[in-house]
């Protein structure tokens, strides 16, 4: 249900309000807590972003006063600015919410920590003392969603509602902190690895799944004279436009299952209080976040466009995909910043191999400078995993590790450090999604290698695998060419082998779309929630206006098959 | 006003509908409809585009049989594919329409014709006999304009309503044709132009000054430790998200003048029945119509991206100027089929320059293929105009020649015609972009020179040039590095020019922004229509439940100035 309906249902703060307090709680909170949650016996939401604080969470300022007399918290909206701002679920739905507010003791601040604070009344829903919230007003999406505002003055929360898994106020106001300050963030690390499989892939797959079936029924202007006009997934720049998607959707979600790996990993060890991969891990999710839905968005918008004004038209459900995919650029983390995250986590690596000292497997790379340059003669070796992968690497390293020298070049010759970093900050995002990049070719690549007891589909992943790999230098080609470790003539093979690759995939591309199995059912309710979308739009539509309705005899009549063909009409 | 609503109001087909008769009617048709069209007692569509056929123009279906007994035109749509789809104001408000069907004759097909049809009556605006028309339904913008359909079951209309400045059907049968038959496609021509300025250019403004103006109040993080915190323009990577796209409203604003000069002086030509012109029209406003569109879409969808959550809220205005301009990449010629229409005739005229033939002047610089390399030693030889125009010009003749190549070569290796042209589509695309972005940076750089007056003005529309030409070389390093035309030292030396501009124009930004006056009267109403569109969202929402009413406050406290600041707060 939740792969069909992937985001278009309600209370998905509840879950992260749920998530919060399982990672930061302790086992107390927990066990309190999360029955509660669980039966729905309260609604949770996650105030994290002020007005005027997103991105600077240090910068936030809501207050929480730590009251030794009453062992209470007292939580304030110290201005507008400070209003809680965007937090789903809060504008009419959250009972209890998890509120990030600066902590003081005795008039020393403590910086950021969570605190469970009750909203509304558990009897009639209205808004409890000193609370005032509602919604923040219509977006491009999300209509569902009742993104809210909060402001507090003076509510009382008992000592026990402070998360107090890592840090703890004890009741005669001493501080303790087991564990890095960090920690704090960690919801947001296990958010953007989930949204991922959630709330970005599955909308490329919807999107990919329209767009490719639309174009093997929709025939536009004649490929070959005197014949049947075209399908038009069998020009050239429509595989272009498309089969590029296609195989992304499959890069990233292997991708996924490697993050999800790492991440699993590395909690266990924190669980254990043992933090040591606590950078690592916030750099990978934040980088990957990045990556993943700036390509997924663009991907989506690639497909829209693709089935020219049928996709403009909100029956074809690609504008709805698009307009929400687009948010995962922004939330749980802006993309700059969290491509600046990872950027500064591989500066910092870059700088320790090169000092010989021990650095996370997954960036042991950037220590294996070879100047080198590609050994690829003909446009068939481009098609060796060797070649492209070590291409990919040969480039990420080579951006980071000249970013680092122009760093350190900018600090030796008396600029000051802040500054240096913010003159390198557009080569740093840059270098940052190389690393990404490169990352997401090697994984694609060696699962291909390891489906091989399934012969027929670890040719047609190695085919995607390819196209994935080639389409980025193709597209990227500068950053491959700069340093002439590939050439402009071998670049030409690169392109050769991708345009050919182009034409081997468009047979198989329904099939791969239709595996896209929405429901884990069947191939044919793939488009269930496409089509329930669909239909919903056009009765809404249709409730406006009486001669609204004289439409639906078209739309059933061609727009229909023409949009949900079936697989059998290829 | 038109500035300021930039296509926010009706009956923007009825414009269309009377550019059509102007352009393909004869003086009496002009005499007889323009007066009734001007003074709105009808309302215009313009009827082109068919459920089943929207490139493929020769594919339309709809019939417009002549019958010689009566002298009329019988119109009929033979089948569902063939019912008209999309044409604005269709769906309830026109009463005529220029319908484009295929003219039959005595049996014979004379191909696509333009017909005056009236669909609705002018006394109680029923559909008239043999309508069928209706709305198509919602799409992902446009709410305002009722996008309809038509069918016509033997629709009569007489003679005379067939637009026959250029080609006539005589009374006894007789088709007479005045000039080229790719005159009935000029309309759209002259559409493709226009919309440039009013469609896509003053949408790309209105994003820049939203984002920029909100990028000097929103504060976030700290630049310097201690300071207080920055205004996001100072950040590099913020700026680089903006100002290339502020530079590229100047440089559309100027390739627009550009086009309309091309256009008027063939336009001169056509009223003379001189249509020598008509090709190089058509490539230059299919291809700029491609580029444009494509560049202010992605352009506004930065500025949307580059102001977070409050650039996500449909109260900054920016996800409706989003949804708006991205279906001009679709509508009046899909971009891509566009680009091919362009590519068509650079490589024609590349053909023939290289046989020593005469091309337009606008193409000569095809027969002026220099090998060499770009001599720029350091990095202010790379804001040296003549420098940058001259990289731009060898890679646009380095990507049409060598895709010429690449289709002769694979004709003489026997691949068939419509197959080789097919297999080089991508590339093809990609040299009808270089050719112009090229034209579009030669034309800047020339337009700043002749600014020379105005001493002021041109020294920042020098650094707005600069940054449009590096910007497109940095973003497109590949293209130029190819070939060694640009070494990597030299791309290193495009990147520091590149990023040491963005610093230099920051201090400009808002003045520049300003300068977008939209109203031709003052600087402060610039953002009088986006104000009037945020209040009209904020009003509508707030009408949906009487909780939506609470937020105001908070809008007009905090939200209003971050958004809506004065350019005195800088």
């Amino acid at each position: 249900l939740h792969r069909a309906l992937s985001g278009d249902v309600a209370f998905l703060l509840h879950r992260i309000f749920m998530r919060s307090i399982s990672v930061l709680g302790s086992d107390k909170q927990i066990t309190k807590w999360i029955p509660l949650a669980s039966q729905y016996q309260l609604i949770g939401s996650y105030a994290q972003t002020e007005l005027g604080h997103g991105t600077y969470l240090q910068g936030l300022e809501t207050t929480a006063v730590f009251d030794i007399t009453t062992q209470e918290f007292i939580l304030n909206t110290p201005k507008i600015s400070a209003m809680k701002w965007w937090p789903g679920d809060m504008g009419r739905s959250a009972t209890h919410t998890v509120v990030f507010a600066q902590l003081y003791v005795q008039g020393k601040c403590y910086g950021v920590h969570p605190f469970i604070v009750q909203i509304r009344s558990l009897q009639d829903h209205s808004l409890c003392p000193g609370i005032t919230a509602g919604d923040i007003g219509p977006k491009m999406n999300f209509e569902h969603i009742d993104n809210g505002y909060l402001m507090m003055q003076n509510v009382r929360v008992p000592r026990e509602n402070m998360l107090n898994k890592f840090c703890e106020v004890q009741p005669d106001g001493t501080y303790v902190r087991r564990g890095s300050q960090k920690i704090n963030y960690f919801t947001m690390t296990t958010v953007r690895i989930s949204l991922i499989s959630d709330e970005v892939l599955i909308p490329l797959m919807k999107a990919c799944t329209i767009a490719i079936r639309y174009s093997v029924v929709r025939r536009q202007s004649k490929l070959k004279p005197g014949e049947e006009e075209a399908k038009i997934l069998d020009y050239q720049t429509q595989q272009e436009k498309l089969l590029p998607q296609l195989a992304a959707a499959y890069a990233f979600h292997f991708i996924n299952d490697y993050l999800q790996e790492l991440f699993d990993r590395g909690y266990k060890k924190i669980q254990k209080k043992n933090f040591d991969t606590l950078p690592e891990l916030h750099a990978f999710s934040s980088g990957f976040k990045a990556m993943v839905t700036q390509h997924c968005t663009s991907a989506v918008e690639i497909c829209l466009r693709a089935c020219g004004g049928h996709g403009y038209s909100l029956l074809s459900g690609l504008p709805s995909l698009y307009t929400k995919i687009l948010a995962s650029c922004i939330y749980e983390g802006e993309n700059t910043i969290l491509l600046l995250q990872t950027a500064r986590f591989l500066i910092k690596c870059f700088m320790a191999a090169s000092a010989g000292q021990s650095v996370p497997p997954s960036v042991t790379y950037l220590a294996a400078v070879k100047p080198g340059k590609c050994p690829a003669k003909n446009k068939l070796d481009f098609l060796s995993p060797d070649i492209y992968t070590e291409a990919y690497q040969h480039m990420a390293v080579r951006l980071i590790s000249s970013t680092a020298a122009k760093l350190q070049d900018l600090i030796q010759s008396g600029v000051k450090k802040h500054d240096a970093w913010n003159q390198c900050t557009v080569q740093l995002a840059q270098a940052a999604k190389a690393h990404c990049h490169y990352i997401t070719v090697k994984n694609f690549a060696e699962t291909v290698e390891k489906l091989e007891t399934k012969a027929g589909i670890q040719k047609i992943m190695k085919h995607l695998c390819d196209l994935f790999a080639l389409h980025g230098i193709f597209s990227n080609s500068g950053v491959f060419l700069h340093d002439g470790y590939i050439s402009g003539a071998q670049m030409d093979l690169v392109t050769a082998s991708y345009l050919d690759l182009l034409a081997v995939i468009r047979k198989d591309a329904v099939p791969l779309v239709d595996a896209f199995d929405f429901t884990d059912k069947s191939l044919n309710s793939a488009l269930g929630s496409y089509d329930g979308q669909v239909y919903h739009r056009l009765y809404e539509w249709a409730q406006k206006s009486p001669t609204n309705k004289q439409m639906s005899p078209a739309y059933e009549r061609y727009l229909k098959p023409l949009l949900h063909n079936t697989p059998s009409k290829l």
